[in-house]
């Protein structure tokens, strides 16, 4: 494979625009469940004046990535450059984007967002009518030397000078998603408690922010003890290892027999789900991140008298501008969930990598373009 | 039956205090599933320093009694006295009461609610660690001429001079039920849609109260074309018979492809749950009231993205004050509810009568004690 | 004066656009404190491609426009056209304008939003760093019969088929602005009690939209009682003639010594301020809608404990769109604040009716251009 | 001054319930502005049923108390001893209390609240209509060796076994207020900017508690470098000293010209609050916290448009049971608001040290009794 990439060089840190001008890339293209290659690529073109052209500089997996290799995503076809995760700089921008100019450095958000449609005005970019998750969905996406970002002034947001780029890698995504359906959707409160099922990279998500309300107690459940240690390191009040089937009873020792005040869903499966309607106490909030592939039973005829919540929630990435702030602020790290570097040129190992977490002790994996 | 009750009258319209002292009285006593009886039971005393007893002036049937009389209900013993409404005139009170002396005529709340557990400092006074629905349930109930009701100060209500007593025992149970399980937990807003499955009593409830939130469309769903002519003469916009299995492509049609902001299950089966989850928009809430015998199917597969919201409550009456007012002010009229009268003597006919709605055509039915 | 109009009359009822192409039209035009006159101005042009020329079909005139003529406004240099409500048709619009073209029926918001701003990001369009309040401010309004509209994806509303375009003129400004500065502002409830102070139009409209929470008193205070017969036609269950001093008594009489639940200030003077902080309940909240001119006197030696809520405002214009479903739902009649006609030549007389509402007892008047 | 106290001593640490029947009791009694003493006064009785005898064992000065001493409080009258916070054990309970037996180790609220009224019904427990901030007010307060709390079951909250008793005299009044009247009403979020303005106890309390949302920013404002370093070490991320009148100046450099989200009031007097009017942002909150003595100006004429929320709030002590929550699982340490010990014999020094912060360094400062 052979582009026309050009490298340049910048004494101040950051890399400069390049100044050749290239028509073929490198990116990972989708070629049907299971079929996946890094492959020469035509670069974007702005198509719309509210598109940007971005060069990808970091980018990432998410397990949504996976799922859509094993075919069960139906939106995704065949030939789709995936991923809709990462930072670089604006190379070029349409006529009606005002925010961002060529080398402005920018986070890519996973959602676009027109801006404009009922949705939009109600903050729910997830379901903006002609946007939301299209990239590396409907349309091309990161994982790739360039990208085409649609509605870039909603949907792009500039990296202040100085920062991390690495760690906002995990804002286009993975830590919005953790808070927003997680944590928001869940109503952390201070002094509440929390139960977490799922210590994987979401849940893991999920309990970095929920630390921002300052619940009493945030109890993570998995049946990994490696990950399990993980979640302790990074703020667990408690784990409790669900591979016996006595999760519920361990919650609820730990909650003097009340059950949690929100119960997080972080995998995505019915036995995970249906242990999130046992631990949860009268009045408390489920919220549902895990994407499911099949239905699940909600014991109504237990829960109809609860008085309970439930919540599924596509990210909106309404956050994305707090997030940023308290990474800047240093009230969180990101850095936290990257366990593993790979360049483009390797990103096939970077799946290996994070397809086998288990073993492989994978969080979040970055790839270098 | 022969009880000792010696009727008095009264010049101001409003009924004295008894002074002939009652040993015994007639009461509807549920004997274990399907059988039932009116019962001359011992009058009840006052046990804790925190209750009132309350003779009852006016009750009516629930179709949770329905329910008790199945057998569906494990906390209801055989020997209780059924009945969770009504109103009534204080007969006694303990030495801790303070708001209430003999005399005083009260609306008795469905809830007993001790006001001071961590639930009732919550205002969920429904799970109430000492109260919650105990009245009919574990204790005895309303169906009777006296009833013994706990923590009567934070569990009875004043009834205001001049107000109509029959509408009011529409605020013991059904009201608030419709209104805060189905309302207010569904959020309805000015200018929002609202479908409401179900056009019985507890359908038509959440239908007069949704309206005090002013949405733009109200759509009733049932299979019986006699209530959905009701629930138009009670304000719904538009009408849908779901007996041709057909009612979410209705429901689409009626609100331009997008479905409801507010769905309403007022049932109790899967189906009609289950229905909800298809006509429901983006962003929507599922309110749950009907009670529930078994699980249903929650299609997270397809609503894992759909960023709903999902509720289940058990009415907490915190609503009464605020539902007394609005009655004061003649915004509602819960006359509306009633279709039938009984005295106690009858309470038989009543039940009869109320168990065979769909061909007596019966919403709420009063009994007379 | 003389433009070079063509009218062209339209069969189905909605006026075609025009195929003359004009360079010249009427408009009402500030020159300074005092004076204004409707003179020939050039007809807008394009400038970004976010614009939107509108020809105005009907305007009105807000009190804000009597400030600008009184030279309160700072920010309105002489030389500008006033008018920031109305309805139209769109005449042309820029490139980047996907939601409309000409000919188009469209209601003019009087905020204008960018859309992209943290300000707009969080629904407070009112504060958009480069819209908010500009028209018939900084940049020139809708007394005229064309009209440039900024951002017009984000700031104009498609008028349903049918409508009656002279009631939504209505929702450009005066009924926002009560609705979201008073009503929402002031948590006005099912079941509360409100007080507005100034039965104005401004008042009035808060009175109108108050009624889409079903509160169990609205109060209205004035100091004629012409205006406050028209409150009580218009849903006011009290009315108060403030003129002897003993408002505050009054309202305490009708509230039972507690005060009211909400306060909505509706004038725009320090007495009227002041008098809401005295008829307030503890816990309740004073909603200010009125421009006022110098500071107030705020009592916190007695307030401090009271556990009050004041608010301000600029309208956002967010409840646009909800409006517009319930005047299509026939929830409120907007043509019940429409007074008087004008034709668009007869502008200055419009504004001497308007300015002299106590003897004209104008409320909105319609200018037809 | 005699009392016939007999102090037992305990092998567990935890005093045991004294044995010997007492009948005088030494108190800190307020004889009028200025002047007070420590006498011995008659050991408080049982009162009413839900009364409970508590034998102080830890209590504390607030500011309030200070201000009586002033004579702006004219609910206290001569003779009354004073005092709101506090621990002790429960000595004797009335009839009617059921959550709390002798010898239970409690916290005292500053609040006392029935439980039934209105008020105590929406949680605005500092409005109890015959309740409220009552202890050392209109009634013998904690300044004493036993002190009659009203409405025990709702007013004490029972200590966990190993708790610091000493850290939670600080949740009686001053962490409450800190965070309900300036935090939550305050609306601090994650991510968000706050101005405290008064570092002195009860600024510092807000900070601590400000602290539990994560805003990205918390600016401290006094005149005192001394309380500014305390203020930095308690966790600002700011501090300006006001005192060359640039305050204002200096908040806007450090939140880029916008001003900051949440202002809040901790000083009482006009230049503080009219400080907060110029160093907020558009749509955000002043929460006021001092106690005033004198009205403030409001400049509405240049915050109608501003879209403000300003509160005001006697603490309802609502959140003592979430901080207890938090003390236990160590996410806030009371105890760095404490400064000095005295016992209760020398309670007049500890008035003397309390009442000279500026030279003393005190914050708050602990009296054995």
């Amino acid at each position: 494979m052979d582009t026309n990439l050009k490298q340049t060089s910048a004494a101040n840190g950051r890399e400069e625009p390049q100044v050749t001008i290239k028509t073929s890339m490198k990116a990972l293209v989708y070629h049907g469940p299971g079929v996946k290659s890094l492959d020469a690529m035509p670069k974007p073109q702005i198509q719309a004046p509210t598109d940007a052209i971005v060069r990808v500089t970091k980018t990432t997996i998410c397990g949504t990535d996976l799922h859509i290799l094993k075919g069960d995503v139906s939106s995704c076809a065949p030939g789709r450059i995936l991923g809709h995760e990462g930072v670089g700089i604006i190379d070029s921008v349409g006529a009606g984007v005002t925010a961002f100019k060529a080398g402005d450095h920018v986070l890519i958000s996973c959602i676009s967002a027109c801006g404009k449609c009922e949705y939009c005005r109600k903050q729910m970019f997830s379901h903006c009518t002609t946007g939301g998750w299209i990239l590396g969905n409907t349309i091309d996406g990161t994982q790739a030397e360039y990208v085409r970002t649609p509605y870039a002034d909603n949907s792009l947001y500039p990296i202040p000078a100085g920062a991390d780029e690495e760690a906002l890698v995990m804002l286009s995504d993975i830590l919005p998603t953790g808070f927003e359906c997680g944590v928001l959707n869940g109503k952390v409160q201070p002094g509440s408690s929390v139960a977490i099922v799922g210590s994987g990279p979401i849940g893991l998500a999920a309990l970095l922010t929920a630390q921002f309300y300052s619940p009493a107690q945030i109890i993570m459940i998995d049946l990994d003890d490696n990950r399990l240690e993980v979640a302790e390191r990074f703020g667990a009040t408690q784990s409790v290892n669900s591979s016996d089937g006595k999760a519920t009873e361990a919650v609820m020792k730990l909650t003097n027999g009340r059950g949690v005040d929100t119960a997080i869903e972080a995998v995505g499966i019915p036995a995970t789900f249906e242990l999130c309607e046992t631990l949860i106490a009268p009045g408390g909030t489920i919220a549902n991140i895990g994407v499911h592939g099949t239905k699940v039973d909600l014991h109504l005829e237990s829960l109809w008298d609860r008085n309970l919540t439930i919540t599924t929630r596509l990210v909106d990435t309404v956050s994305t501008p707090m997030l940023l702030k308290l990474v800047g602020a240093d009230r969180i790290d990101p850095t936290r969930l990257i366990t593993h570097h790979f360049a483009l040129d390797h990103i096939l190992d970077a799946y290996e990598t994070f397809g086998n977490a288990a073993k492989t002790k994978a969080l979040k994996v970055i790839i270098n373009t």
